[in-house]
């Protein structure tokens, strides 16, 4: 039988943070990650694979993080998990006995079976796989006409990296705006102009009935009954949790489908975590089950589980999600953390907006400028933010960073509008209105 | 005798903000700013005229921003206030009675009587004066071989833009090392290595003895007796507060020689403010005078003063200064807030310090990619954040920022250990390796 301390399953962007934080914060202990595939991908890169890299050999995350953090890494699948013996077993079956062992069992693409056509030749999921993507781009090369259903940040990323390398593409979104679940209507509204502008098809409201073909996808019919040709078709509808092996070994599931943990991402076993896509997750701010997945959400549940493995600190806790989600199309950024003013609404939260459109740098007849627009959401009882989305060049990323660390850390309003900056022309919005300040003056006037 | 209620002095940055933040918080007040200048000039604009905009007319502040809000404006210069009359009298001879009074008089740049032949033609300073701006561009036209003396951002910035012109640039700084107040020395090397590699000759370590010339500057002799030959001479060492005005009216001045103020920015009479770069500064950490003076710190004294003319709130203080710089040299952006390590380890604290050394996109096979380095400054005891420093591309204005907030809100390392941040190929470095919460990771282990 093998032996290591803390086994790790799954070897994703969880996985390995999960394991590096892990060996830092307790050398002492060995580490093993096992997972399934020969190489794992940067999951958010995926997208640009089908055009910017143009290959899913430059989106590969190397070993070497892991072997230089001295974390050992198998190749397998883990078959049956004995909690009492703490022992696992793999598909060549191996034996391994733990101390400590982490589910990052990650997501699979939800494959909607009640979609008649959806087993057609040239329909595809986007899986996190390498070998899959592989193929998925050699047989897209043919292909002109492409069909997107899904508005997500997976299915606009992939729309606009497919339009690029030439392809015809309509985008197929059932709510009424895509990125409508990040974005309010103001901010969606714009990312739908650039899109299209930028030459993709898109189709809001409308829902996919069928997809049609003879063996191989030939159209896609619309709940409108209208038809569009389609040679491939992708579907990013979504993605569900790896939960099978941990509930097969008696780990309790969430009525959402992910292994419940609590906020030290332990499961009800003390010696069984679950960190990433695969592991319960809470709304930060409303306090419910959330089903939202991102890599750095995952990263954060890593960190804190990491840390947590062998001596508990309730300073190093996850309390819930923050939704922090970023993109860009073209040279426009997007960001969205928090709540939308919708959602906040939904839940019934008495919100205060504000809206400033700016600019990212100043003065504005520098070249590069981009409008920057913020919007903030904040509960009128306490001028908590509960939420921000933002529209500008590329720094939008790390703005809307510093908007989850204000929501994360519960500040008001007035820690924006007192707050000190530093400013720079070729760097940022202007001193005199940086676009984040401002938009908390809206709020504050509305107080 | 004319009347307003809030009587703001100065038009730049500060007056403006001042003006603006007090109309939308008190409407029914009158407002009004009288400065000296037909236009302003965005302040951190300036070296940019040199190179980048080409024109002192693209870097002009708008005066729709005060009309817009509902503050009148005067063209012209307060020569006398009495405090107890509530008057104060122009160049003109005008009286206006005001309420409330609130100096925003700017700084003057130090020029260095002491230096002999800083009063050749040719030997510049850099005012914030658009008419002597307009000027020095001209006579700058012809000359070939410029020295630059000063490597702080300004004298930086300036050197980059007069290089990017085609000029000859020696910068001479008497620190050991450019920006050497703002960074620790392995950031600051690598701003010389860039700013070398674009082709400005740098002399650090070396002050001016003397400027030679015959009525014109000719050359520039250094310390160790090196004689630079010069067309013409930059000066950028320092600025120093107007507070004359406020001096012969009684009020109180610093040691350090700016306008005493509290926290709400009100001096000992509590119907006169004082903001901007005449007004004293307190360092947010070591609680010393300071003497940093940035439009961005100018305008978040000015938001506080706005808010407090006529009703304090113990919520909207500044509670001092923390110096938050950012620049950009190439595609190369520089950033750094709060405490050097050098700094707060002259001031006593026990300090770990972190640095990561990461990426600004992901997977680093992206184009436009740039190395992201993170340096954090933390006490010992308590964890909580005094610094950090960031060298990457041009995101780093808004990641500074962030910085900036986990100090001002005296954030610890855990909050940043434990911290949800939203990543995207495009915009940041990985989930997975995040360059902030590395380097807070690099101080955890050491802590």
């Amino acid at each position: 039988m093998e032996k290591t301390d803390v086994l790790v399953i799954g070897g994703s962007a969880a996985g390995i943070v999960t394991a590096v934080t892990g060996k830092n914060n307790y050398p002492d202990k060995d580490f093993l990650v096992i997972r399934k595939e020969n190489q794992v991908i940067v999951p958010c890169g995926i997208p640009y694979v089908f055009g910017s890299l143009d290959s899913t050999e430059k989106n590969v995350i190397p070993d070497a993080g892991l072997t230089k953090a001295g974390v050992d890494l198998k190749i397998g699948e883990v078959v049956f998990i004995d909690q009492d013996q703490k022992v696992c077993k793999t598909d060549d079956g191996t034996e391994i006995s733990f101390e400590k062992l982490v589910f990052a069992a990650g997501s699979t693409p939800l494959v909607p079976k009640w979609l008649k056509g959806s087993e057609l030749k040239n329909v595809f999921i986007i899986p996190k796989n390498k070998v899959y993507l592989t193929e998925m781009i050699i047989k897209l090369t043919d292909c002109k006409k492409i069909v997107t259903v899904g508005g997500g940040f997976i299915g606009v990323e992939m729309s606009d990296e497919l339009n690029k390398k030439g392809k015809d593409v309509t985008l197929v979104e059932i709510l009424p705006n895509i990125l409508g679940l990040a974005f309010d209507k103001e901010l969606a509204v714009k990312a739908e102009q650039i899109l299209q502008d930028r030459g993709v098809n898109i189709k809001t409201g409308i829902g996919v009935k069928e997809i049609l073909g003879d063996k191989k996808v030939s159209s896609v019919l619309l709940n409108n009954s209208e038809k569009l040709e389609a040679d491939a078709v992708v579907l990013s509808m979504g993605y569900r949790p790896n939960v099978s092996l941990a509930e097969k070994s008696g780990l309790s599931i969430t009525e959402k489908g992910f292994i419940a943990v609590d906020e030290y991402m332990r499961t009800a076993n003390p010696d069984i975590f679950a960190v990433g896509d695969c592991a319960e997750k809470r709304d930060f701010i409303t306090r419910k089950h959330s089903g939202v997945m991102l890599a750095s959400t995952a990263c954060a549940e890593a960190r804190v589980a990491g840390m947590n493995l062998y001596k508990l600190s309730t300073l190093k806790t996850l309390s819930g999600t923050i939704a922090i989600f970023s993109t860009a199309i073209g040279d426009t950024g997007f960001g969205a953390a928090g709540l939308t003013e919708e959602a906040a609404k939904k839940e019934s939260f008495d919100v205060v907006t504000g809206v400033f459109e700016g600019m990212n740098r100043h003065p504005g007849t520098l070249p590069c400028t981009h409008k920057q627009v913020v919007k903030l959401i904040v509960a009128r009882e306490s001028g908590v933010v509960l939420g921000g989305e933002v529209m500008g060049g590329l720094c939008v990323g790390e703005l809307t960073n510093l908007i989850g660390f204000v929501i994360q850390n519960r500040m008001s309003i007035n820690s924006i509008l007192t707050a000190q900056i530093g400013t720079h022309p070729l760097l940022t919005g202007p001193p005199t209105a940086y676009p984040l300040i401002k938009a908390a003056e809206v709020i504050a006037k509305n107080l």
